[in-house]
């Protein structure tokens, strides 16, 4: 279950004796803190990368390069192609990036363009898939409720309910030990975040978090996404 | 959420004044049922099937043939490699498909070696996102509780828990109109199965349910899967 940290310092990392996770490395700046934080902890981590057709292709090298960085047992790259799905900024290229920091989709004010239909419950079915086919008893996921809001698959009540349905979908939910979503990000703020990979000495800058960055890995400085990170830096090293 | 029929004639199909459902459709006997049935009560059908490098290939090539049959509005057929997850008789070619009735995973001896982890759980959320992308807010689900007991997936409990996590994960579920998992087989009989197929004239004798079929489509009439349908054809025409 979600942890609801009262000082992220003094977040404990799941209680697992075998100590293997998989982690959802997506190559920004919150999943490599949680594969770090992870590793740090002593776990096994079998680092899992989803290849949906995302325009922003680099994440993907900017998660290999983490995934040497933190020295994982495994790091799986699964083709997953949403673009036939659809709906999505993310996945649709007629679609704009938002960049004026408050356009959202005239549909559904609260929900931004970039939202991919049901993209966090396919990639924590993947993990769970993964997980249980490697033995592995701790899923980490890097979401987060307060930079995130308007993603409804970031909610601590949509986590809650993944990992409800993690024990009943599965052999070992149903016979073995079960599994734990953990999501220490959760209800951290991108300044505490940043502090604690800081702090974990997560190479910061091989971090990519934009949704539109260039073809050489350039982030866009105007996105959503690229804001809340540039503010986070100024917050924290002025 | 998933209706327990009192009697399968009287099984209700869902309220939804759009009539726009996604079914998955694998190429066997149940999901073709079911694409029918929705059909047959109004629905337009947006088929999904999931080419996850199962052996039995030919499943596809049924697929193609009953979404044809049943006339949809669209058949998409995703890839989503599970072979680099493995844990399964179904995705991993060293396992071999039971073929005595009785054999299991020597592990977990109620789970049957050809579950694959977390498939189902995958499956709907691929399903989960393509509804959201086209405005469809039935998801039709052959699966069944009788007969594959042993798959943790395909109880009503997960069929539940996967209903609520829908609604908590997507943006239909938070603002719009929401999802509802329509599992009309889930209670019946592969009798009772058979003879829905065939008063929704279903051509069964192009589904293929068999776990190991050879290169042209040929069912082996000895896994767990043409055994019950065998029976199932017995009980019903001698």
């Amino acid at each position: 279950m979600s942890h609801k940290p009262e000082g992220f310092k003094g977040m404990a990392t799941p209680k697992d004796t075998k100590k293997h996770a998989v982690v959802l490395l997506s190559g920004g700046l919150d999943s490599a803190t949680v594969a770090a934080w992870l590793k740090a902890d002593g776990f096994l981590i079998y680092a899992l990368s989803v290849d949906y057709g995302q325009r922003h292709r680099v994440e993907l090298n900017a998660a290999s390069k983490m995934a040497s960085w933190v020295g994982v047992e495994e790091h799986l790259i699964l083709p997953m192609d949403l673009r036939p799905i659809g709906g999505s900024a993310l996945t649709d290229p007629s679609w704009p990036i938002p960049k004026g920091g408050q356009e959202q989709d005239p549909v559904a004010a609260d929900i931004p363009i970039t939202y991919v239909p049901a993209r966090n419950t396919l990639f924590l079915s993947l993990a769970l898939g993964f997980a249980e086919a490697r033995g592995a008893s701790v899923i980490g996921i890097g979401v987060n409720a307060l930079d995130y809001s308007g993603y409804p698959d970031c909610r601590p009540e949509f986590i809650a309910a993944f990992e409800t349905l993690a024990n009943l979908a599965t052999r070992e939910g149903v016979e073995g030990k079960g599994f734990q979503l953990w999501t220490p990000l959760q209800h951290m703020t991108k300044v505490e975040i940043l502090q604690k990979a800081e702090e974990l000495g997560v190479p910061v800058e091989q971090t990519i978090s934009c949704y539109d960055p260039d073809a050489s890995g350039l982030a866009c400085g105007l996105c959503d996404s690229c804001r809340l990170r540039t503010q986070a830096f100024q917050a924290l090293h002025g």
